[in-house]
């Protein structure tokens, strides 16, 4: 395994900064955030630390040039849109755009691709399984044609009022999953797995491992925290960022010790990326960088 | 207090035979349903033991010869509509039939109402606050003129596809009591208290009881069990009736000395109504029966 | 379900004496010890209520009328030998036996027949496999040709040195329960389940009641309390006897609400015996007709 | 094992009432109260159900004779005072009636007396140490010419501000147990033994019957709940009556089935009296006859 | 946040030798114990890193310039005698002492004081609150004209008989603390807290941090270990040194990934330090240094 | 205490390779493998870094010179043969190998040997207990003269079907222990302590720590997973290899913090040596170094 982060918690440093804070720390690699240029509309999206649109034959030769210089090697583009909900011009420019990043990451030799599946927060999931499919079903084609393996993350993007009812992402549970391996059964397309959701959900976060270990694509290490006293007081029907705090690996509720038994037993050797969304550590670059290291030193005991 | 049931159990059997079943059992009271004459359309809901649409100075005798013959009384009349949802012209009819049993319950010298607030299911509990109170402050005004207590079931009606996303009813927790009490402070409303949807919710269910003591109008008993590889499957998000199965008390999470710890603490003197939906007691009349003897004699060790 | 008790623990009654005591108390029915008339070599074995081997029309009319004065049946005709272990004569002896009473159990009309497999208990359970086949096959065919059930009881009878290593009976886990009903699929045939060998075991004793409920032939109701300072000094590889006490229903680690929540889930609709084995109940016929009492009254609130 | 119940709560009953309301429960016997006539300082003390000071022949064999009519005995002479502490003129009166309640406890044939050893509050254990031998070795010896038994109950009594900081009673522990035995072994002495003060102490309140089952003169079933958040506020080193409320069998944190099967296991076989704290059962004579019969029914599922 | 220790653990090291001790090993600040030079009583007590007495302002630039060589600031100076109770005389020397250390720690530019606030022991809270109060307001008044924060340390000062019964300060739980702050209001005293006398009294050493985040003035690393089978046999009222033991953060009973998990959602920005009180690592100077560097590397994992 | 590992983990290594890997990661010492050269027949047995049958002064001297070239040293000759069971001549083949490992420890100063006493895997232990005694009697006497201490590691060698189903070692508990002990009493003989085999065999294993630190001779860190899943299937009295996954330390069942918080307090100064059973890290000699490299961060955090 490799330790790793995710990008967008260094949304003002350009690749080289990232990949040179990277190798500060001690990180082994790092997933590369990659949204279209333009404006975010939540936290955390919108950064663009490779720009797919403007990619030539230079900049890949850059990108790999870099990885190398910095020994800090790229574990996937990351791109977390919603191509099932919302508007349906903003979804279409989004699906172009994953297309775009299949190829990129077959183009700079990557050849992983992490995002979600999206979902139309308004329907049940079985309302819109014709949909998904639709979807679907020719970006993991292409996405095979190119030798290109897609983590789709199992986060339920529900956390609060202008998420509400469904969330954002459909693949959240084991349920979910299987009819989709069902329905498109590729073996190159599988999870970007994050443990902190399945504590969201009350699940247990290491049967996974036991059940589809080959379906492990791309993990990611996050925490939280529930607090029991605002769960008591809201219930778990309420917006679930009423009474849970995202948190840094070893401040939350995800035993790591357990969760690397059952990864290390599934065999899997791929990447693990630090994903920060403790708002205690948000204050400044400085901060951000601290979480990165506390994260990092953390880990490194399950993660020699 | 008293031991009592909620007469939803028995829909073939007459008011006289109900109270005969409790006394027989050994039951102190009971919960009379009182829905208009008609089709149900969910279980446990359309049953009739007193109708209030033809109750005449006679009904009225006759029901109170009945309760003084079987040693039986009646805590409340039960009827559990949503006045907030579905379709409005069936709405109105429920919110008349309300105004009638409470006009009904002071007849009969119940005084007691026991009743959801409703729910808009496709919006969130901030967006229908108006019309909640729209509907409300008149029907909690003319109980108060009536000397009616009314008692919401804190149930969120939320368990399966069809009442996807929000349920039937508001009243789920309380950060929603707490505002309900801010926008209607009348003394005469509260709870008809029900442990289980705090289990199913995730919730402590005693701290209630320590912190709006004198809310507490009137008790259920049901119990239910959470199914951890079920819900191990799908997540707290998806179909709570994917992942628990209501159970008979002592059969499910409740702790049921825990319960009544607290609520004999709270100084609460009222009715304890069981509510039976375990599916494994439906067959037939004899074990719904079964069902009602088993619940009794579990409680009696707290009530005697 | 009915409730009912097991007659080893009367010994020197008779059995009349048996149904007249289960009737006082209160109980259902009762599982009727059947050993070959002798003399018993190990604690709560040899009994012998019903006498098989003299059993003609006469008997057979005076025990369906006994059960019927009484208002108690006779759930199931009860024998635990070891046919797969021990002196080969004996062995064969114990076979004859069990054939008689599949026998006499559809002669009374009873239809199910309580036992164990037996096992060599020198021997691990893959080597005498085939030896296991070769003795139950015909067993399992006979009581089919006679519509008689047969339950056998999951008990590792390994407590003690003279039982070391492997016990007499091979019927312990769902492993091996599937491999007996793969190789020997009659539906007639399945388990006389007691919860308290799978707390001895370590094992979760609900989950058999998810994945095989139609093997829910036979249900004893007996517990026990695992000392954990004896098991501190001693650990799972020594004799059990060292570490665990036989206790009544109710004072032991077997939560009877849990078990009862799954055991009316899988539909089952069959008797429930006590089985005593509690040393503190043994000292004279008296404390044992009060175990038999306490486990009733304790019982009951599940069991209404 | 008998059930009964301390008749401290009821005081306003004469003995024959105390008797005929065990007997209408369902009760075996009472540990009667035996205090001076004259008027309590604190709850529950003071109530005197028979008046050892004017108990003459004819006393006594009224006594003996509504045990017999009513079918409940006796099973303690209880009296708890602080011969150690306190007003020395008061002590010493405490004192002189302790010995007249050995006496009586002889002469009505009931041979046992419940008390406490007291203690200077506002002093070490250490401290005193001599101050109690001085008192309790002639005490001791006294009840052992008289073939009566005395039964030292464990509790604490330092709830309060007024009992701080050492509270009434020294006997709360094993070491100071083992210490008391050491000093005065006489085998007629030891423990009226109330799980409930161990749990208030946070110990573990089953080792005592594997270690001195023979010390076992007497039961007490009280129960009590420790309240989280209370003690979150205050801490151990506060007055406990700020953390902990008195609760009724079976609404407390003491777990019966453990503590009874324990109990059993000792080889125990004499009474477990019921000693009712509550105070929300404490409104009026027929809530408190109400506690008497709640308790009776929780604790027979462990004492048929 | 910064990560620290207590000075006290190194009482045979000048101050220089205890920065360079702290930054050999990499600690961030040191809190400096500053008691009047002289003989201490207790363990920890008397150690003397800085003499506030001779303090002079060549003394004072070369504690300046020793923190810039060293890279290790002085996070506040302390100092934990009674001033509430003993001996009158030396409690006067001790609010003497206090006042001189607020000038001090002003006149260094560390602004920050550590300290008890004594008690006398023999009394309740209640009955030297006007004592407390008359010692403190004018001590919090002249640090606020300083401009120098306190903070109170929460330890209760009692574990042996010698601290017997009420401890030595009485600053131990939100209770009082509130108190402390309603009638002292001001901002710049509040805690210097310490999670392991909330395990010690068994309570939840979160919630401060939920509920007074903003007094927190500096925070303690200590750990301990609740021993239950020793607190089997004493009890919680008996010497808490019998059934406790102090330990090193990550042996004992603190879950520190929980305490810094809330500890950083309080937004607490300021020092940590380590207070070694662990018999097992006092043997000598190396292993005092080595229990140094083993908190360092342990706490290291939430303070990178 | 020193931070060791167990050289079995890297047969195809030098034993200067092995030291300098040692130095590497920064381990303070190794348990040196030394079985007589030959081939192995189970996992991790067989291995000779230090060749015993070939040692002379020159062999010494350089296993002297290479240990402070490296810094590392040797903290017990390692050798786990079965005397008591199996071919007769291969256990005298064994025996003769251990009194010669007894002569080498001295020889060398190493003077501590780490092994098994073996077992007759088919016999009760009381049934081969003089066997045991007639062999190890002579082995302590003889440590004894050469001042050299044996560790018996306490693995009960029973995981799998051929060792069924005695295991090959029977010193497992302490309740062999204290019967070893009290037959051959001598001081210089104890336990090679591993913490897993007591979480394997559901014991408590911070207990032997309070009872006999005196007989804690060197230590072995292991950890090892519980599967539920499987264990629910097979049950504790099946081969333990069904049910439990050996693993790092930190990704299994024991609770680190909390073994050394004992360790320490048992005064314990000596090596505590990793021993890699985690078949995950298994593949090549890279990932068996890194698992080194893990266990010694992980562990680092207990043993600065």
């Amino acid at each position: 395994m490799q330790l790793g982060f995710v990008t967008a918690i260094l949304p003002d440093q350009s690749l080289e900064e990232v990949l040179r804070t990277a190798a500060d720390i001690g990180y082994d690699c790092v997933e590369v955030m990659c949204w279209p240029p333009g404006k975010a509309e939540r936290r955390y999206a919108g950064v663009t630390h490779i720009d797919i649109s403007t990619l030539d034959e230079a900049g890949i030769e850059r990108v790999k040039e870099l990885q190398e210089r910095y020994g800090v090697f790229i574990s996937s583009l990351g791109y977390y849109p919603n191509v099932l909900g919302g508007d349906a011009g903003a979804a279409q420019v989004a699906i172009d755009h994953l297309y775009d990043l299949l190829e990129a990451a077959a183009a700079l030799g990557i050849n992983t691709v992490t995002t979600f599946v999206g979902r139309d927060k308004d329907r049940t999931i079985e309302a819109q399984w014709e949909d998904f499919l639709t979807i679907w079903k020719p970006l993991v084609e292409r996405a095979g044609e190119l030798g290109v393996r897609i983590g789709i993350e199992n986060c339920p993007m529900r956390f609060t009022a202008d998420e509400w009812p469904g969330g954002n992402n459909l693949a959240v549970s084991p349920d979910v999953w299987e009819n989709m391996w069902r329905d498109i059964p590729a073996a190159h397309w599988g999870l970007n797995y994050d443990p902190s959701h399945l504590v969201l959900m009350q699940m247990d976060y290491t049967r996974p491992f036991r059940d589809y270990p080959e379906r492990m694509i791309h993990v990611h290490a996050k925490d939280l925290r529930i607090d029991r006293e605002k769960l008591d007081r809201h219930g778990i029907f309420s917006h679930p960022g009423l009474w849970h705090t995202p948190k840094l690996p070893g401040m939350g509720d995800v035993d790591w010790g357990k969760f690397f038994s059952h990864l290390t037993d599934a065999g899997y050797r791929g990447p693990v990326c630090v994903e920060v969304e403790d708002r205690a550590y948000e204050g400044d670059l400085e901060l951000r960088k601290r979480s990165l290291r506390q994260s990092h030193d953390y880990l490194r005991q399950f993660i020699a």
